[in-house]
């Protein structure tokens, strides 16, 4: 019985994502692994696919049901998305509405498209920092190394995009030595930004330079410049593989099973709240107010939350809260002081938005992400006023979160990645992501992660953890009547 | 568009693992969560089902797929099981050869099987100390009262199966004060033991204390006991649920995603690795050699070693290796002396018995796990004899790795399998043990996860990702042809 | 050759600082030690001794010779005090501009003046939370019990001086059980709060409850508070004995070596610096700008820089800088973000007061202490308007590094100043407090040690060792030419 | 009132412990840091003074007195020692049977005798590694480099003493890059051994390679090699200055307050404890032993065990215990188990070797340290025959206690003790060492530090602390009557 014959009937074929390639621009030859160089496990062959949704609801009020089916999540928050990505056309957003249900499987092909000998790669790190940075870049440099990729042909573009067209911040060759033990500290060796890409000058330089094979390892903006990049390869005909490696410590990228470093970030937001604890149980009527990450969901802040068994509320963007009130959340960390005589708050950094500035649309910075008022100070001012006699203690550990290198999980997973990325490229995928979905690692094109972003899901199965965990009410009047088993 | 539909066609229902229930002896009714006591997500369906494979193969060839397909790995591993538990017996054990595709999802039913306000508990830990067990502990309790069973009625058993008829460690009451705070620290705050468990005795004290649910947390012993417990309180019709928690530091348990406590062991393993090879470089022909546990297979010395990044060589008991010879251990290991100056070696402590014994049938103990020679002295006398001028240093981190409080990944998990556990045994599940299957919580039939351990495949993904990524060669001559792409 | 000589011809007796006690009220009795109860090293007599000074200075411009001199410098310091202790009045002061060469050694006299089995405590934290306050608490008690007083004759008074009066938070029981693992822990089991001492009204209940013993952990203001209940116990004719253990987690208490809790949070801080290390390093122009605790002093963020070697510019109160001109900080950090591309700035948050106010009076809030402006942001808002293109970060880690539990040398600092303590009140001894001198335990009146704050000193060793370290150079144009060798 | 005039009277210069020099050889002239180089804080005067005893004993009896007067520690130690170190010849050690009351301060002076710029250094790390060794090789190299010595003039010997002759381990070029971030990382970057020094190679080497200044960071062995070095240069008139900077993990050397990394290794030894005490409560009458660092003296295990509060008896070598009998060590742990149903022992690795051997002469091994049996199998052995049923976990931490990086203080401890070295080198001092006398940097001879170890003493306060704080009572029949108080 070869499971192989599970995927029989051809069925499989007609549903899957496809990814884009270059292949019919390039020669194929074969892995240098097929001989000689070692490789390890064996080849993942084209048509492997997994499977994005390994869960079957009998009733249509099963808990998690809409959140736990990523297809329909794909569609309904591309739908209701009120920050959808710009640079995400029209035409291929459409497209993506009806989602397939196979990913095709990542990993080392047996038939690649460029030489390692010729090939010249260039990896960028763009966005804010995340634990695993250095990992990647480690793990896309040493499995380049092994296909047989000369020393001196991987350029790090330093800084972000800003590196491709900065005179003061030159490219540097990444050499093993540079990269060996890299990933023992945190941040990025080739540096980082927040600068737009300017696409026009990006593809000179990749000419200019011979770029074969380009890496971002970035967030959404980053994800979306590479797209861009990409599409702009083809309109001119330069045949640079552009893959990227999805990186958000929020955990906001659609699809997979979760993000690199977000696993080490709530670690250290764990660590924050137990201070906030320890603060708030020796202070007299002590209030600890955590503030997370957590740009356009919750996550960090939720997980954390679980980890640490210490939290009495957690406020996230994606569900809508009231201070005042009889249901408010000051009327129920009354209660709790009352109870305990203490309390600690988990606020993630986009909650509250609402409340400070209305329903209104919200302004967009230039990378296309909501520019936030700061709800860590504005709450701590509301519960000042309502907490009069209370000692109020304000914690933003985010820049000791982001900065620690990665945890060994996450080690683990920032290593795949970039071998993943690298045998992408080789295969003549571009325009691609990497990510785990379902426990294994798969390639997803660009657009398909990006277009909207992942949020905690108000009626899905991790709040109601959480909430079933803490004990926290609805702090809203009129809770959504579905949350509540029929 | 429900996507409960999806599952249609009743094909499910005909090919999902069912798991033994007590229900035809109690009388159902409301769970409290469906008024007043909050629960937060809704309720899942029996009928919810989890795929237990998510992945497809195109090729029989394909890298992982023997190892990556859940089913027919445990067929071909039952089949091939040197020490097949011998608490099972062969009538339940055909009857799991052919595994149905789908498993029942875990979460809280709309009807319960015993009324909170009544339910009495004893919760159990057995075998070794792992991280996390007090999180369960917690998680077990917590959700007890939430459920509404009244403080006074969940007993602690003490020192694992002992402590059911040991006079002298006699069970305590657990109150919420108790557990608040114990997941801070590590091993179980109810004691542990190795004793078998005295069945008939058990027994006894289930019906005299009046215990409606046992838990217990424990290995492929306490979990072959809780089997035994189980069949044996249905054969004298007593009608106490029996949920099994399955800990496995060594991960080693069949089905699961993994086994709570394993990524906290690898960070603790991965840090003596780090040490290793400080002290390695550090000498003058530094050799450091790490003893993991690890006691059927080598994941946690697999994951450790890709996650640290500083180890030459892994030996696990799934891989056969020679030290002799040229394409030996110590002629690898040489090899890298001449190239580094020194070397890091990981081995699990189950490697390299057959050198040790010959390969005749191995000594089992009491709990039908097989008695080990310690692989680390033997290893380090032999690298001293062959390497007389180096400076050898052994490592043995097994206790410190044990005993720390879990991460807040593990903590999470542990959570939920807690809460699970409980929702098992109200919704009237015998036999059954919890975990996550495909990102999902599933309950599966204790029988089907310790029938046989869970092993490395020398031939699947894992461990094809260690050797890339460290470039480990084959140490025996003659390695399966397999394993070379085609 | 006994050494017991040395302190011979009674010179000695005539330059110590004595100590004042509750001898004459009280009646001598043996120590439960001579006999029966274990208590190991023999007894300090009354009359060992502990030089103040260890160094001499051959040369008047001998490097650290004024900072070095704790007898000067208490001299000095308390003259140039700008905001003296207002709890200590004239008389003492004046008293005290005098000091003695030798201190009273401390530890467990043979004669006793209360009789344990009868004997009464009360044991109040007050001010901020700070590592070890738990460890105190648990070696006052345990060393307690040893003496011989009865589970249920201490008492815990709870948030500070408020709980002697305040109905909601009536002292605690402290028992054996609760102190157990209660350093394991950080902030402080009893709560604290920086509440005013209501003198009168605490007399009262120390005199209602027949508290033979008040043991006080506290800062300046609660030393402050102790010694007033001390003198108003006096002045009542109240013989309870109240022993100060100094509290200042920025190590700004004269005399002693080194305040608990202050290496563990030099390790904290030190750790937040190494992120803004990392957080600058990868960003484009990065500066990393840390705030550190210090009400009154720089030596958290002297020592932190001085161990993390991050570190570009320190700004500390007791060293003016300025930011303009070509001396100033920001053409300073010009030269650094030119040299090396980014830069991290450690500021103690009472450092640029003058800059942020003037230099007239500052005010001064309940305690005593000084209001102060918030560095941070002040900082951050003008690197932010000089270095436009810069990727600016500043944290604040103040809460995370208060509440970790004490690292072990703390750990053993603290049970040496907790059984010091229960020595000091046992010997009759009051309005003392314990702290190490010259690596030696003392016991010292408790005004000597608030009267003024310790500082660093801006021409003494330490700043040197840091200036030396880091290559700063002064931030004002007419630096101090004492300070510069002749 | 200027203190420097405590120092008038010539009577601190009779009374000095002098240093050896090399100023007439060589030629005088300023320090760079009298102009321009910035040094920070003024200069050291050859003849500012640490006194070496800070307390005085009023009576013979007084807690600690023996073991507290450094300079009759000395001498005492001297006597008595069992395993003097053979390197000091007899006329040396006579010399220094009377110890001088001050030590020379240490720091930088105004005049030096080596010229900045034509100065080349060697470094030699020798031993087992330490935390902090990295940060004393980084502090020598920088400092040197703050004098003016050009990069390319520091060689750093490889391996220990072998690096001076091994061809394959040429010695190595430190650049201030190769140091910037060494101190993160564990162990040491030039490697070490155990290898007796060929004084006579060694020589040769330092003459040829036109080595002005020597520094050794090793133990006694290394202290030993580097007096002898010294002595040697002497006889062949090569004006090689030899500093060394004393090593010791276990804390044994004479007269320092400590030795750099034993704060780093009590951290961590605490660490192992506290798992130790997890193991022991989670069995079933479970017993932890942990053996911890100590070749001839019980510091990390006393300090450690202070630390943790969670043993229950400790074993050193300097204090003699029984196993059998009514006072002997099993009956303890018998009435500990019996309590507390389990119990934690911690054991120095040189302790019960008379128990293991008989009271014989130790064998000695090259380096002059006693052959070791290994304690902690011998004494998991006998407790396993004595409680039969009890589950006993023996932990051996020691390699992952010296791998870490070191603490913020000792991070600290080390920079000053590189600085001193340097300043010591070119104040034309040699064969000297740097270390901490109450609380001040000082220089010492070599040969006074090393002629014995420094252990606990029995009869000290140290030892009187453990014992009081964990109840420990003497475990052979006639404790020593002086012990008791009278």
């Amino acid at each position: 019985m070869a499971s192989s014959n599970k995927a029989s009937g051809g069925s499989v074929g007609d549903e899957v994502i496809t990814c884009p390639t270059l292949r019919s621009k390039l020669q194929a030859r074969e892995s240098p692994f097929l001989r000689g160089n070692y490789h390890g496990g064996g080849f993942t062959s084209d048509n492997d696919r997994v499977l994005l949704q390994s869960v079957y609801f009998a009733d249509r009020h099963s808990a998690g049901n809409r959140s736990q089916d990523r297809l329909e999540a794909l569609s309904v928050q591309m739908k209701k998305a009120s920050f959808k990505n710009a640079a995400i056309d029209d035409a291929t957003s459409d497209l993506l509405l009806s989602v397939p249900k196979y990913a095709i499987r990542a990993g080392a092909r047996k038939r690649i498209y460029f030489d390692p000998k010729e090939t010249r790669m260039a990896i960028v790190t763009a966005g804010a920092i995340c634990p695993g940075q250095n990992d990647i870049i480690r793990a896309i440099v040493t499995k380049a190394f092994d296909y047989g990729v000369p020393e001196g042909h991987i350029l790090g573009i330093r800084n972000g995009f800003r590196g491709f067209t900065n005179r003061t911040r030159r490219p540097m060759v990444l050499t093993h030595s540079m990269v060996k033990d890299c990933h023992l500290e945190g941040g990025t060796l080739l540096g980082t930004s927040n600068d737009p890409a300017d696409i026009r000058e990006i593809i000179k330089r990749l000419d200019l330079w011979k770029i074969d094979q380009l890496f971002v390892i970035g967030g959404t903006g980053g994800n979306a410049a590479a797209y861009a990049i990409q599409r702009e390869c083809e309109r001119c005909n330069v045949p640079t593989a552009v893959v990227g490696v999805p990186k958000s410590i929020d955990n906001d990228m659609l699809l997979f099973d979760k993000c690199f470093g977000f696993d080490t970030a709530v670690e250290g937001a764990q660590a924050a709240l137990m201070a906030a604890k320890v603060e708030a149980a020796s202070g007299y009527r002590g209030i600890g107010i955590v503030k997370l990450m957590g740009r356009r969901s919750g996550f960090i802040a939720v997980q954390a939350s679980l980890a640490s068994g210490v939290v009495d509320a957690v406020l996230i963007p994606e569900v809508p809260f009231r201070l005042e009130g009889e249901k408010g959340l000051l009327a129920y960390v009354e209660k709790i002081m009352a109870r305990d005589g203490h309390a600690v708050i988990c606020v993630a950094e986009a909650a509250a938005q609402d409340l400070m500035h209305g329903e209104g649309p919200r302004r967009l910075d230039a990378a296309g992400n909501p520019v936030l008022s700061d709800v860590g100070p504005w709450l701590k001012a509301k519960f000042k006023a309502h907490f009069q006699d209370a000692d109020i203690k304000y914690i933003d550990p985010s820049c000791l979160i982001r900065s620690i290198p990665a945890s060994s999980q996450d080690r683990i997973y920032c290593r795949m990645l970039g071998h993943g990325a690298v045998h992408a490229a080789f295969a003549g995928y571009t325009g691609v992501t990497v990510g785990l979905i379902n426990t294994h690692y798969c390639y997803i094109p660009i657009p398909m992660v990006i277009q909207a972003p992942r949020t905690v899901d108000p009626h899905g199965e991790l709040w109601a953890r959480l909430r079933s965990a803490i004990g926290q009410p609805s702090f809203v009047d009129d809770e959504d009547e579905e949350f509540c088993p029929e």
